[in-house]
């Protein structure tokens, strides 16, 4: 079916809200633990974590500035530091419920049942999460053509168990129990396809083992472009 | 392990390009479809594109500058539209071959065997696509952090199947054969684990049906935030 932007535009605002919400594909889910000058706890889930660039090792995200998540963009504008941990399968209801509008006063980690967690001076983490990054604040944006916020930071540290850290560099996220949303609340969990090699024009493509390594078709049980088991 | 500043600088570009493309979790699959001003073809994988609002409908993604998306930034920026099409699992391979650097006057559809499809004044989208989305140019912003370009489009078309949108709005993504991306090169199909309801404080949570309707735990097979299976 074709949704016109008339269409789209007729919808109540809540069901063109879970409408669009659906659009961009699958997204990552992440929760952001900050700090108060006060040194009071918050925890906020995130499904706009973005990869932005590996050298400088940059990561960016969207605040809605009239959300819940106006507590974690204070907080970040006063520490100018802040965690991103990954929501895990088995903790997506925990993950969620940090998503209500708790006041100010109240710790997300507490009210939820997750496990603040702190490396020296860096924290929040979330100790039940299976990636753990430390991020300072490098640049804050209201985007003009909506007022929402592009928060951008540099990694400093990065916690994960390295058995899911492959030989080549790649983290093997889905080994971590590593959760997806799609729209506004429905998550899942993935199994992969497969990886595929650096693509160049005039080349084949062939697979990759989990570690890196060329594979064949056959033995990872891909089709080609040809959609044929070789 | 800790992976410190230290050491991810440490890594060489590859290998750290590769972990830190890891980082943000589960990326959207997508296809960006662009013409020239003389009405060439482009067609280019992304895996930034991001939501940024409902009303008014909008779409975020980033392109590097020297990669081979250039194309694409310079027919988005001639044209000032663009489709944004699903990548699905029967074809991750001709989509990931997108990616190779391919001259200005090659078309990918014809290069990895997708078929461009036009509506009325609208296109190249992606035949094999479940969701097409045509969108215009609203804001288009070098980031000064590292160069790249945040494109921002508003969405004035959707064509979706509509036996996957739901009656509150939500779309069945997963039913869809839409994919997932991890790091630089890993493709994954998904499982759906549940929907949740809208999160309140001091409201237990309780999960929703595929159609958005409540249900409870056991119904769904999910554990609730205790870990029970209620």
């Amino acid at each position: 079916m074709d949704y016109t932007e008339e269409i789209i535009a007729s919808m109540d605002s809540r069901r063109r809200a879970r409408f669009i919400n659906s659009l961009s594909g699958f997204k990552s889910a992440n929760l952001i633990g900050t700090l108060d000058k006060e040194g009071n706890e918050n925890l906020s889930i995130v499904s706009s974590v973005f990869h932005l660039g590996a050298n400088p090792a940059l990561m960016g995200f969207i605040i809605r500035p009239a959300s819940v998540e106006r507590h974690t963009l204070d907080n970040i504008l006063e520490t100018k530091a802040y965690s991103i941990n990954s929501v895990c399968t088995d903790f997506i209801a925990s993950a969620h419920q940090t998503s209500a509008r708790y006041s100010k006063c109240v710790s997300e980690f507490e009210a939820v049942g997750l496990t603040p967690f702190y490396k020296g001076k860096k924290g929040p983490f979330v100790l039940e999460s299976s990636i753990k990054i430390w991020l300072e604040l490098v640049s804050h944006q209201t985007l003009e053509v909506n007022s929402t916020e592009l928060i951008i930071g540099e990694i400093k540290l990065v916690m994960v168990n390295e058995g899911a850290v492959m030989p080549d560099g790649f983290i093997d996220i889905e080994a971590l129990d590593v959760a997806t949303v799609s729209g506004l609340d429905s998550y899942h969990m993935t199994q992969r396809i497969g990886r595929l090699n650096y693509a160049k024009p005039g080349h084949r493509l062939f697979p990759l083992t989990r570690e890196g390594e060329p594979s064949s078709w056959k033995a990872i049980g891909l089709k080609n472009e040809q959609g044929e088991v070789e």
